[in-house]
């Protein structure tokens, strides 16, 4: 079996002890013979920042670059909020979408049976529901430039981003997100602010061209605002939703706190495949953040994190059965009753990190 | 009493239905001599441009800019999807909006008591829900220049949209947000993206230096996607919620889509009061839209409408005693069981635009 390399950034906060459990079970599907992962580890966002006083290094750049895959786990809190804004800790997070080609954010928004009534809206709108939020990562009012704060005297400044869409960057997103809609329900809603912005009005222009190319695929447009009212009003009318980066930023975040699973969902950044070897740079990272006020106490929910390795598997390495494997055993400590502290219910066994982790390892 | 002049301008679809009910209650107040409101009416949106082939008319433009209040439906329709871009209905709103300095967007997003069961959120959650969102609503990225698509050849077009703000207009807007929260429950979250746009990062900025001019008030800062998450989590954690024009245009339609009473909420867009007079001139407008679905089936909620005109007592006329009625009509019948179609449930009347206009007009 080839040697895949996968590079793990666990970041900041409960990052660290999320990967920990993803670890574990690198080892044990190295052990069984499943996988040849050889394993490297980095520094990202604040960690990085007080090692060497950037975000990321560039030594840990060329390592990403060159892995099959990057597992990134989540960066930030309160004790860098004053660094200088280009070391941020999101600085990292930015700098790997972009220099490695990560276009195609994929974010699943699953209800999982057992958790509906943790959601904030009434169990029959939720349960059952599998949206997916394929957001474009490495373009937009993200990147655009002019970026900048100008002085004009008197007190005054003048604050710039640059919300910038070429026609290439909306054809292969929009064409990522159709591919997929045809492994699911087949329908799509693109959602852009056409009716003010004349990025948006040139983002419908191309998803209508690349539609044509996907006549089986239901298409419709929807506003953004209105799509994120849809989002609550009756979220099961979705099934992918394709986005920019700006909108899929806040749609995503409305349709995975939906599932009341935030704890629980992952999300896989890709590139475009490379022309001679058909692979793709991809990068899988929990949706959830680097939550500092439950850092270290050991009762981080690692399902996401484990969730988005089981990603890696099936999107990076075709490895379809062990990804399925991964899915299930977390199925099935859920329905065994087993909870974080996030989702903790009465009648239902709360555990921590690493007991969450082990009893996953146990089912696989 | 000296004559106040409101220009009123129903628009399109459900508008021009949902506006003879504050007509009515119009000329109800002059009748009783409560009020002395001289009206003239004009056209804006797919209406007017029908009628000149502009969404908005020079002189219907000109008579807003003299009138003392502006009353607006809503525009908009699938007629006019193909109409070109600066004549679109949206544009009459946009021009309106800008020429008349309404940079301060009040979106009150309250529950009715009767109504909490027609959210999609559990009861619980929104039940006494009361949250204003201040959007600043003349800056941002819907005004920014450059705005344009480009022809870059070889089939590539290039569209850009610029976030762009100022000290001055981030200034203002919090200082408007800031008086309202000391009206309410003293606590303001600032939402913008300073994590990844420099525009948010003078944002944030700015409003944390007018923060210090209102120590009385508790304020938080918060990223615009978490402020959407929250919304959904826990919306009764907010109170004042001030951000820019294009994230407060999302967030106070996530925001009213929880009270599940989108058809019963009002807005009021506000200028600057003039040097001189005091004055400011000011816009109200239901947050619902134009539902070209249902227009001309007289089944339209007049309720948002009729509380946007109640909004134009208190803030442009402060006639707040009329608008305290007019405001406590609507709870009233709301009490008593009518509902429109949009908020119909069982064991509860439901009548149309007519029948609810002239309800609350019984009851003043
Ligand atoms: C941390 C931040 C820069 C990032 C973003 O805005 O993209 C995050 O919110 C996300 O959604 O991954
Ligand atoms: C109609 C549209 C231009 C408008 C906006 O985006 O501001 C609307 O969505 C609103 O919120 O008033």
């Amino acid at each position: 079996m080839a040697t895949h390399s996968l590079f793990l950034l666990p970041g900041d906060g409960i990052g660290t002890e999320i990967m920990v459990e993803v670890e574990k079970i690198i080892a044990w599907s190295n052990a069984e013979g499943l996988t040849d992962f050889a394993i490297d580890t980095g520094l990202a966002g604040g960690c990085a920042y007080d090692a060497h006083g950037e975000a990321i290094s560039e030594d840990d750049m060329a390592k990403a670059l060159k892995a099959d895959a990057v597992i990134f786990g989540a960066v930030g809190g309160p004790k860098w909020d004053n660094v200088p804004y280009d070391k941020r800790p999101e600085a990292a997070l930015l700098r790997l979408r972009k220099d490695l080609g990560l276009f195609a954010n994929l974010r699943p928004a699953i209800c999982y049976p057992a958790l509906a009534d943790a959601s904030a809206l009434k169990r029959e709108l939720v349960e059952g529901l599998d949206i997916l939020i394929v957001r474009e990562l490495t373009g937009g009012v993200y990147f655009g430039e002019p970026k900048e704060i100008t002085d004009l005297g008197n007190g005054q400044k003048r604050g710039v981003d640059t919300q910038v869409y070429e026609t290439y960057e909306i054809d292969r997103i929009a064409r990522v997100a159709f591919d997929l809609a045809r492994t699911r329900g087949n329908k799509i809603h693109s959602a852009d602010k056409k009716n003010v912005m004349k990025s948006g009005v040139l983002w419908d222009e191309v998803v209508r061209t690349v539609a044509k190319d996907y006549s089986d695929v239901a298409f419709n447009h929807i506003l953004a605002d209105n799509c994120a009212m849809q989002l609550v009003r009756n979220p099961k009318q979705f099934d992918v939703i394709v986005t920019d980066n700006l909108f899929g930023d806040i749609l995503s975040d409305v349709a995975a706190m939906l599932t009341g699973s935030l704890g629980m969902l992952p999300s896989a950044a890709l590139g475009a495949p490379d022309a001679v070897t058909g692979k793709r740079k991809a990068m899988y990272e929990p949706v959830h953040g680097s939550a500092p006020d439950i850092a270290g106490k050991g009762i981080a929910n690692p399902i996401a994190m484990i969730a988005s390795h089981a990603m890696a598997l099936r999107y990076s390495f075709g490895m379809i059965e062990l990804a399925d494997k991964v899915e299930g055993a977390i199925a099935s400590v859920l329905a065994d009753g087993l909870r974080c502290a996030d989702i903790a219910q009465d009648n239902r066994k709360t555990v921590g990190t690493e007991e969450m982790g082990a009893a996953i390892l146990a089912k696989l």
